[in-house]
């Protein structure tokens, strides 16, 4: 693991790191805020997914997290959204897939199951990267993210309760399988068959009989993406039939963009506090 | 004016906005934040003025100062830093000088006289469309900034008492007079006459006799242009013999990016809010 930049910022370190990857073979680039209190002690970690076309910096630099984490003594990790580079199969064009579109799904079709391998990278590689290089406590782990990102951190949580304390999305893609801008990179990732999907799908893992204690869901009212890609509601039914607990904040006029995860970041960041420092 | 875009951000509104200035004779962008409780009333208005490079989006997306002004009913207004556009003359290879490098200075060299007049831009054009445009309470100003922004605050105040009741700054440039990365800049922009450089030096003002009430200013330790170009301490000098009321924070370990400026901006709008409410 290399460094790629170090600034302290609100009394802790905003770190850039790049390593490279066995699970996506290719370099990778991850940020990472320590808070001042992991001088003393190991903090817990939240895990911020981010959306199509982002990369590590988009929520680092507009996502205003540092100050609630420096007073709460959270770590907070940003990964890449998907592989990069010259030698990964892309569509250049399409900002719905590929490059900055790996929707945190491992890829079983050819060409792409080489290096679209986000899954496994989020769940097992980053996170051995990151116990073992900085001051973090992996029993208190939490998970949270926007849009595409939201879409990976429900089903991430869904899939592997034990490991998560807390859950939250900003305005995620909840049916992935059924979306206009997720189905057509489901079928390239994973293939025609979509029985398949529904492992990456978070109203499908619901229905399918996995569970997580409870939820945060944010999501603006004027967010142009809400009808035809996110749709929350089908969350909330199949939460509801499910018997899982979600908190669903429609916040009226609200758009997507970062002006609006800034707005809600820090009551996130409070959601997962609480359930992360449970215990101690 | 046209307005390039709104999204709602901590109850209020982010606005950027495109008017022809008749200033500079050019396009110019800027940014502006209203707050929630200007539905009620005229709020008081905080200038902005960002640094080397920057546009009015640098700030607008990683300067955090929304949650705040919003809290304090702080109108924020972030302009550009310069004249732009295809017929402006420029040194397209040079970060200090030219585009992104205005100075807060009106040039009376040919050919940047025509274009680059930042100080009448800032001091007279933009207030007024502002003023005529957003609920503003004019009598209620304050002003700061960054790097060649603070610069522009320190200087803009000290030439304006009346006008601003605050000023403040993130590691300004203090003596752009004789600091080796603005010399070149002043004797392209104002002539070889050293004389008329004085009239945009906060030092030399504040030496021929300028004055304002009190100044706060932050200033990393760790700002790799500290020694070079910054020199908060000939301020400091300039201030004590001049009895100026200065309050110059050294930040141990803070360099001069965003990460720095985002981590103080809350004390430092906290700083504008109290003098800008004095009296109501």
């Amino acid at each position: 693991m290399k460094t790629v930049s170090e600034a302290k910022s609100h009394g802790g370190v905003q770190g850039v790191y790049a390593h490279v990857s066995s699970a996506c073979h290719c370099d990778m680039t991850f940020a990472v805020f320590v808070p001042p209190q992991a001088a003393h002690r190991p903090c817990p970690v939240v895990w911020y997914l981010s959306g199509l076309t982002c990369t590590h910096a988009n929520v680092m630099e507009k996502g205003e997290y540092r100050r609630k984490a420096a007073e709460l003594g959270l770590v907070v990790v940003c990964p890449d959204t998907s592989p990069r580079g010259e030698s990964i199969p892309d569509e250049k064009d399409n900002w719905q897939f590929g490059s900055g579109a790996g929707f945190y799904v491992d890829a079983t079709q050819p060409p792409f199951s080489t290096h679209y391998r986000m899954y496994s990278y989020i769940i097992k590689e980053l996170p051995e990267l990151v116990g073992k290089t900085f001051p973090v406590d992996l029993k208190r782990q939490g998970i949270f993210g926007h849009s595409m990102g939201g879409h990976g951190a429900l089903t991430i949580a869904l899939k592997n309760p034990g490991r998560f304390r807390s859950c939250s999305a900003f305005a995620p893609i909840v049916a992935p399988s059924s979306a206009g801008w997720s189905k057509p990179a489901f079928e390239k990732y994973l293939g025609d068959d979509q029985a398949a999907w529904r492992a990456y799908d978070a109203c499908a893992l619901v229905e399918d009989g996995h569970r997580f204690h409870d939820f945060l869901v944010d999501q603006g009212t004027a967010d142009g993406f809400l009808e035809e890609g996110l749709r929350p509601w089908l969350f909330r039914e199949a939460c509801e039939k499910a018997g899982i607990a979600l908190t669903l904040n429609m916040r009226e006029g609200y758009d997507h963009s970062y002006f609006f995860i800034s707005t809600f970041m820090e009551e996130h960041l409070a959601w997962h506090a609480e359930r992360l420092n449970a215990g101690h």
